[in-house]
């Protein structure tokens, strides 16, 4: 730890300008340097999220990632940005890292964390993450009482889907996206259809929330499936 | 769906006041009846967190609960809350629900959303909760990349807990509490001591966020265990 600069990890929710937090506005407002990820060539959707807040004499450190970081994390831009931060934070200058949703949470953020935080001060700020922000948009709850909630990666091949889906009473499906039919289709396999809801870009004003079997053909990454398996009467 | 007041289950965060959102602190701002749940004879988190933002001249409905609600859900005591907020609602006010965290994330606020959503206007703004807060002051990511994420109860029994632990990259034990040296106990002899973290009260002034070996002998009822598992290197 040297007595440089500090770097914050700031989640930004998950869409609605509206669920920043106190605390990330204050931080965002005060930001004389402020990084974020966007897809080469395109917007970066935190720095939407938080743009009213972002002071016009700011530095914007934008990040431009490679659109199949999922598979093969581009470890090599982080290595970049990461220093790029670094030389902020060493001249004493704090640098707010704008994250979508919450930062740790499947969040990028967690790349450039890993760099930075053995030699330099870094603090995260929590955001309300997709999930809350999904329940929400379905206007049912997540999981209740004593029931286990999984979480899971959109990715994941179906065999190996299929059981952790088993085994949990409330399931979340993340990073949907390309993946949308083939779940789709094993959710149906699985007598879990009816039990299970579909939310596109939860608290946006474009927010879609259905029941899975009115979902459309096609899912954006920012999508994910509730699924709730249990007995509880007032999950359903 | 009758043309009466408009029911907000609204989550006030962790514990921070600074981690209420924007909406929740302009609902609240603006909220002529607020209602929460309290101990019996004990103060309201979910008030003591929002506090700042409730007006003088707001009527507050103060729901006492039970205890042990855990264990044996008080439906008697949803059933009246229910009944008192309906008759707001019905005379055409608006009435803005506190809850602790996000309101759809093992919040009791479900008890009082089976009741009213059927015949009432409800709408739930989700919340910064306890699980990224809790990553947040370990300082570590809770999940990553396409690992599975499994967030178990603590009170669920030991054989159960540890297939469940057994399943995931990535765990988070909530409700910890009087179950506390039963589960480090069984995550020692899982040998996964190593690669859990302990949180109490996260975000607060009196915040504790230590390696489970370090910590104390009794967890109250805010506090948490994460675990990671599995390989990232981004993690450990
Ligand atoms: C890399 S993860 C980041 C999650 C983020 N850190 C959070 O806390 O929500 C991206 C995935 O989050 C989910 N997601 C994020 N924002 C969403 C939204 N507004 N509506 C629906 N899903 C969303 C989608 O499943 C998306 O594929
Ligand atoms: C009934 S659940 C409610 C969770 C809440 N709705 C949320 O979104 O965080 C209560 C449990 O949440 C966890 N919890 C809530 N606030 C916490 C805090 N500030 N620090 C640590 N754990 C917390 C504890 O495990 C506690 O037993």
């Amino acid at each position: 730890m040297s007595a440089t600069g500090t770097l914050h990890g700031v989640g930004v929710g998950p869409g609605d300008p509206e669920l920043l937090t106190l605390r990330a506005a204050r931080l965002i407002g005060a930001a004389d340097v402020v990084a974020y990820l966007a897809p080469a060539g395109g917007d970066s959707f935190a720095r939407a999220i938080a743009r009213a807040h972002i002071r016009p004499d700011a530095e914007e450190l934008r990040i431009e990632v490679p659109m199949a970081v999922e598979r093969h994390p581009a470890q090599g831009v982080y290595d970049a940005a990461a220093a790029r931060i670094a030389r902020r934070l060493d001249a004493g200058r704090d640098v707010v890292m704008l994250c979508e949703g919450d930062p740790f949470f499947y969040g990028s953020f967690m790349y450039v964390h890993a760099r930075l935080a053995p030699h330099h001060r870094v603090q995260v700020t929590p955001g309300v993450s997709s999930l809350g922000a999904c329940a929400a948009a379905l206007g049912r709850p997540l999981t209740a009482r004593n029931d286990v909630l999984t979480v899971i990666p959109g990715p994941l091949p179906d065999d190996e889907m299929r059981r952790r889906i088993e085994g949990a009473e409330a399931v979340a499906i993340m990073k949907v996206g390309r993946h949308f039919a083939r779940i789709r289709a094993l959710l149906g396999s699985m007598g879990l259809a009816d039990r299970a809801g579909y939310v596109e870009r939860a608290s946006l004003p474009v927010q879609r929330a259905v029941p899975l079997a009115q979902a459309p053909e096609q899912a954006p990454y920012f999508s994910m499936i509730l699924i709730y398996k249990g007995n509880d009467p007032w999950l359903t």
